[in-house]
């Protein structure tokens, strides 16, 4: 009723109806007010009561009132008006569009790029279930929680405050020496610690790489069948994927130098994924070889070498090189944990500082307290005692899958023993549809993936088959299901 | 001098000379014989001498020399030929190359890509020396070490086998949740836990809307001048940046609608980056309807916003828009310390699940107890408590910067105090040359960034200057000594 507010004060009295109650009063108020002015329900021009009125009708202090009119001022919906009170702004009407503007769904939504759905690979992996048989999911019931669990907590117990600031964000110093101290004798690795660059996943590596040694709409040379993650990720970086057939010996490097120009290629020489083959000498040196012919970058993906059951992992092709024509990258997504969240690059000395920076202004950051925790438990020597641990574990696990198989399959289909890794690929003839297989095995509560799933023109057919995370004693009654259900389908 | 060795036994002898000592033996025996092999320094064919004999010669056990044999026959450099013994692996000789091609830097590496290049920022701040003026870092002295240190610790101690993983590699639901509670009240961010996505950094963010939003080759639109960290990441994922002009309402809507067709526009509405600006009402309004009328998306980079000295920060785009267009980026990097590595993105619901796919498909991921960690830091209060103390030191140090100034500077020079952030915008007229003016500071031991640095096409000439690190007696001086040199270039 008072002259400062525009008509009858009854007019605004449908703004705080019912009344704000409880906590967060002056919030209230705000949120009110700046609803009504975007939704059209406060025309510009309307005048506010007064402080002091409003204070008084709602049973607030003056002084809530006065914090949520000064926080609208300030955003511009409402204007002090020496003398003349707070008034709603006068913004262009057609500003502020429909009614509910603010909530409508009225306008669709535009939609995401095309690129964005290349992204459509499921998550690896099933979470902690222990279950029968996704591949890549090392065993989660061994991780070695109490070792980790102590190194984290202690560090981050000693934490310092220069811990907290931009720097190292390539990687903390003691993490890249203690690193290279485990990769020198465990994969044959020759690097200085300037040339290990920290990140929190194999993918991110691969996208720093690819940033690193490619123009977009270069070819990138992958192997075929591979690991689509990896190829998400390099097409995603504006890579044109050339896919590269596999045989027993690896990548087939003469089909490699028949492409014309490619800037970098792709492989996983311990352990090829998912054929399991371990890429030969021969097959190592002519790589090698033919990358620097054509001065191209090999990009090592050693994921999963440090399982290898029978001698001892095949040391990696950065060792063979020197170094100076691989980037190799190594996870302990599954010589420990996924959940670790830490993998790193071993840069070329000629590309660390630039991979460096790529990392960095891309943001593919580590927080250094889980560095350093991985630094003490590495040098503890955690890691290698985990590590020769799950090796006999895998392997009594791959021994009582390729025992059940073996037992249960036809004798058409060889069973091969994987000689490293965490998985197993069971080849199918060429007639067999894996796929439907694959969608058969998980109505039955079977994990598994198709080898055509794996391929871009590869031919094969198969199901690739993790033992790892499957406890010993489940794997043999899943793996004669299994068997039952690709039976049946060979027969029909 | 046995049957089993080509030659003399002698002939093989430098291969061991100085004998292999100290610890590691197989490893070491295994290394000389390969070195020797890839150095051609040991031809093919050549034959080893038995194991037995070797390990006599060398005073190991036979089955060190057993095992580096295996492990070398494993990787292809030796062959076992039954009953004659082991011998070197007949590899094509040209693929060996030059003796000692393993270790030679005859040929020349090849060079990083050129995109590789655009990664050229230095970066940000200079660690934990309090010095004067480095933008973009927070005060670290002030950093709550010993809350941060008890919610980590606390939760390394209770981790869980389930917390290691594949699972939630978007964002732990606990983090999820607890920033929605505290961004809604802050920052009137509105949003469902599941649009909630955890990065290592704003940058990673940044990344992943591009890939979300835009085909290579799209226009992205960026304020001019702008974070140049954002644009190398934005053009980095294949965007071609349009610079738009900021006026001290913020970006120029009506210059962005000249644009014909954009897919994404970038800001910093809160607090323009890096003058300083706050977008005004209409101008939001304005934008968002540009936006919603061209179905682009727009990245709102809510970098320091929490830092407002008069008033409360301004709500978010996010929160006038529903949600529907915006992706709004966070971080702990200004608000609590750059080493949390943690950033998150509010996606519209539309894009929450393409843009979680991207983040975990581009391995963008954050480990699961520091985000556990956040989430209690946040509920227990303490993120709330750090940021109300450090708005009331911050306030103090950015007066102290201003006074100095302005007592120190000719008058022909404004100095604004800015009204958040942890940064001052010094604009110098037009004839003066910032970057000189810079490098002169650098080497007077201030730091400062040149506006001119910051900008794609605007002209502007002024000094960057964070005020936020610096120890609040440090900051008269140094402003002091750097009027001096601002006024010398004034005059010269």
């Amino acid at each position: 009723m008072r002259s400062a507010v525009t008509g009858r004060n009854d007019d605004l009295a449908w703004l705080f109806d019912p009344p704000p109650a409880g906590g967060g009063l002056e919030r209230q108020i705000y949120r009110r007010i700046r609803s009504a002015v975007l939704e059209r329900r406060l025309r510009p021009g309307t005048r506010l009561p007064a402080s002091r009125r409003l204070a008084v009708d709602l049973g607030v202090s003056r002084g809530t009132v006065v914090a949520a009119y000064d926080q609208l001022i300030a955003e511009g919906y409402l204007e002090a008006c020496t003398g003349r009170g707070t008034a709603v702004t006068a913004l262009p009407d057609a500003m502020l569009g429909a009614p509910d503007a603010a909530t409508a769904e009225s306008t669709t939504a535009p939609a995401s790029s095309t690129r964005a759905a290349s992204f459509r690979m499921p998550a690896i992996g099933g979470g902690l279930d222990a279950s029968c048989f996704p591949p890549g999911v090392p065993s989660l019931d061994t991780f070695p929680k109490r070792e980790w669990s102590r190194c984290l907590a202690a560090r981050a117990r000693r934490l310092r405050a220069a811990d907290m600031t931009y720097d190292n964000a390539a990687g903390l110093p003691i993490l890249r020496e203690t690193l290279i101290g485990h990769l020198n004798p465990a994969r044959g690795v020759v690097a200085e610690p300037d040339q290990v660059i920290i990140v929190p996943s194999a993918q991110a590596a691969f996208d720093a790489a690819a940033i690193c040694t490619t123009e977009p709409g270069d070819l990138i040379a992958v192997e075929d069948p591979g690991y689509p993650h990896a190829r998400e990720v390099l097409a995603a970086a504006g890579g044109v994927l050339a896919p590269v057939p596999v045989d027993a010996d690896g990548i087939e490097v003469a089909a490699l130098t028949r492409l014309k120009r490619f800037r970098l290629v792709a492989v996983t020489p311990s352990h090829q994924y998912p054929t399991g083959v371990t890429m030969s000498l021969e097959r190592r040196l002519r790589l090698l070889d033919l990358a620097r012919e054509r001065g191209a970058f090999i990009l090592e993906d050693d994921y999963d070498s440090e399982f290898r059951y029978a001698e001892r992992p095949i040391a990696s092709l950065q060792g063979i090189d020197g170094g100076r024509t691989v980037i190799y990258v190594g996870t302990f997504s599954k010589s420990l944990a996924p959940g670790i969240r830490v993998a790193y690059l071993i840069a070329p000395p000629s590309l660390a500082t630039t991979l460096a920076r790529i990392v960095v202004g891309k943001g593919q950051v580590v927080a250094g307290v889980v560095q350093a925790a991985l630094a003490d438990f590495i040098a503890e020597g955690y890691l290698a005692a985990h590590i020769g641990r799950m090796r006999a574990i895998y392997a009594a696990k791959r021994d009582a899958l390729v025992e059940a198989l073996r037992a249960n399959l036809p004798s058409e289909i060889r069973v091969e023993p994987p000689r490293g890794g965490l998985q197993l690929l069971l080849r199918l003839p060429d007639r067999t549809d894996d796929k439907a297989i694959v969608h058969e095995l998980a109505a039955a509560g079977i994990e598994a993936r198709a080898l055509s799933r794996q391929s871009l023109r590869a031919t094969g057919r198969g199901l690739l088959l993790g033992y790892a995370i499957a406890p010993l004693d489940a794997i043999a009654p899943a793996a004669k299901q299994l068997a039952a259900i690709v039976s049946r389908h060979l027969d029909g």
